[in-house]
């Protein structure tokens, strides 16, 4: 990760400029803890996820996919604790009516607002987003909005389960949205008001629990070294050490943000407290029974649990970094280039398709619109071929394929690779396999 | 469409089963208006929207994707008129305090639970989900869920367009969850309350606003005819009568489901009321300013909606069918078998892999893993290869691949077509290209 003090505010204005992420609202005056993500940005994260879900899903015949609503049962919540627990103490000024956090309080007594003396009893404030299903707006007709995803896999079970012919050990994943009132929304997109989750539930026979934790553990590191290219000094594991009543291990893979080390993924053991939970509050067993033994159980969980939006600013902020001597190479006056080296599977734009002349532009629009089936590309043919490059670079573009006026001769195109700007002549007829090797696919 | 007069029943009893949808919440008793994907489901699901996404985004380099947040700024819902009109007419009953939809009441005097004549004089019911983003519940922090996907396109207008470097005809599309308080959902996932949508903005000079209107009707009955195989009488050419006050022109493309003809796409002629309207509550000038001509316009806007959940059951609804004639030619004891005529490049699984003996399950393993590099794969070696076959028709596997005792040596596998039960033997080596060929990738 580049080392600057500046760099949280560098990746949040080039966000900004190359359309990744903008806030919610914004000719509004934007509304706090929520983040719209722009045509860049919006590529970028359909393909982590779409990298994750494979990954995870589509890879393993014993992981199934579940899209569940946002919007669920109230008992649910109930059942899951979040309705008691899910919880920050807050205190009221009685004279300027504003609320805060006792945690974040110098002097609980005092109000940092106004400095009246005049404050409530510290009481516990629900983070959870409540609305009305329904047409009265009472309490019979409360619902919530999911807090996290997980709750509605644990719902869901016995359907999956039984839909799917799965046996234990198998796991259940998905992706989606889900919400927080967070009091003190902070660091970009780290902690939101709105975000997306994905999240895997795998259920297993309590005696094999601690196998499958180290499993996944392993599993959640290597994704991250292998298919994100993160490097030894850029991630650690954080291992709890209070953990809840319930649970028998929990790590966090923390990794550095701008602000500083913070986490991304939580791997924990959950033992056999969500199914018996939802079983006690639902009346419907959610045991597993074992034919080949005869035996029933209450399946344990071990749960990989990862935010999208951390996700994607942790690949930012590893990716940003100023080039200062790369730019003469390519005859370009700037003596800094601003690059992003994203790993090539998420880039936003995966191959440019850059005629070096506009007389090229028939050609090279065809050749872009083959590609185009295969990969995530753009076509661009306005400026210098290093205007061109530079915009590519800061958009984290892994590969730029040039068309020139020998390649009606040769059928053959330059390829020049974003990080060490090597140029490479490659045969249209071998383009798809090359750029498919390349990237990883 | 299976011309069953309980179809609906067969097409919810098979996503049950065979777990495509369920009901959200199931052992909490379920909640009205709401329902889960499941395996087969969220695949079937992601697999529509990525090609929506491709048609509409990725192949077009004047459309621009964004991914918004669900809850905006509330002033968003005062300028888009939702906030004052996007309602129905309600009456309570004063003896039993339920609520009821006034244009559904056969007598709005009499209460339809009781029979009470002592009902509440007639008010307008907000169908728009609220919540409240930060520590006060109170009018000042009131949000909602958006009701439609296109307003914070409307809203980020101005961002997208100048991060994107874009000019005048282009459009922006966005896919995400809608929310609406429905009093009386039905029709399974026809009219739920949470929901997935597609919609796509187009913005032009007004001044070419029918032409645009044209173009994208027609590409829009081209996708359901060419991606879809929708055949010409299975959907219909709905023209407005009544426009709103503002909308030049507006169609609905209309598809047969089991309980009649329902609304699946809106194609809309909105003039210049949206931006007019964001430009004027927000204060911000969302006029274009066309730099080759030095004029400054308030852009026209083309809208294509569509919801992800009604194409999803227009799909499988056109797709579900019970085939009398065909098992006996491949030796089974069933005179009938359920086989979804699902499109290829939307059903859940696109190739399945079975080996015909156990002891074939490490090449067919091989092959499966490969394959399921590029395809939507299943591998089963469970049961008959006849009841294999079945299994894959009823959720509309369009190729089954099975290994034989020959395949060592021919280095070949046969490929097996849902529809015509036509078996194809195919080299190995060829088998990615010729899949690729006929999903139409």
């Amino acid at each position: 990760m580049s080392n600057d003090n500046n760099l949280m505010e560098k990746i949040v204005s080039l966000c900004k400029r190359r359309g990744f992420i903008f806030p919610s609202s914004e000719i509004y005056g934007g509304i706090n803890g929520f983040w719209d993500y722009g045509p860049y940005g919006s590529r970028m994260k359909r393909a982590i996820e779409a990298l994750w879900w494979h990954e995870m899903v589509e890879t393993r015949d014993n992981v199934e996919g579940l899209d569940s609503t946002i919007i669920c049962h109230p008992q649910v919540w109930k059942a899951s604790g979040h309705l008691d627990q899910f919880s920050d103490l807050m205190t009221d000024c009685r004279d300027c009516k504003n609320r805060f956090r006792v945690d974040q309080m110098e002097d609980p007594t005092t109000c940092p607002n106004c400095g009246s003396k005049n404050m409530t009893e510290p009481r516990e404030f629900n983070l959870m987003m409540k609305t009305f299903v329904g047409p009265v707006f009472d309490d019979e007709h409360t619902a919530y909005l999911r807090a996290e995803t997980c709750q509605p896999i644990f719902v869901d079970f016995h359907s999956v389960r039984i839909a799917a012919r799965q046996k234990l050990p198998f796991g259940i994943a998905q992706v989606g949205k889900a919400f927080r009132n967070e009091i003190n929304p902070r660091n970009f997109t780290f902690r939101s008001r709105e975000f997306t989750q994905m999240e895997m539930e795998f259920f297993c026979d309590d005696a094999e629990g601690m196998e499958w934790f180290e499993y996944w553990k392993t599993q959640r590191v290597n994704f991250y070294k292998n298919k994100l290219g993160f490097t030894e000094d850029c991630y650690r594991i954080y291992e709890h050490e209070k953990l809840a009543h319930y649970a028998k291990a929990a790590i966090d893979i923390e990794v550095q943000f701008p602000f500083g080390w913070g986490e991304l993924e939580g791997i924990h053991h959950r033992g056999t407290w969500d199914l018996s939970r939802h079983s006690e509050f639902s009346g419907e067993d959610l045991q597993y029974m074992d034919h080949d033994n005869g035996r029933k159980v209450m399946p344990t969980v071990i749960e990989t649990s990862v935010g999208l939006d951390r996700m994607f600013l942790a690949i930012l902020s590893h990716a940003y970094d100023e080039d200062t001597a790369a730019t003469a190479k390519e005859g370009m006056e700037e003596d800094v280039r601003v690059v992003l080296h994203l790993p090539a599977l998420v880039a936003p734009v995966q191959v440019a398709v850059l005629p070096l002349s506009k007389k090229l532009s028939e050609s090279a629009g065809n050749l872009y619109a083959d590609l185009n089936r295969h990969f995530r590309c753009e076509f661009d043919v306005t400026g210098s071929i290093g205007k061109r490059y530079r915009r590519q670079d800061e958009i984290g573009t892994p590969y730029c394929v040039t068309l020139d006026f020998d390649t009606e001769n040769d059928k053959a195109v330059t390829v020049r690779e974003r990080d060490s700007m090597a140029q490479e002549r490659i045969g249209i007829d071998n383009l798809r396999n090359y750029l498919e090797d390349a990237i990883g696919i």
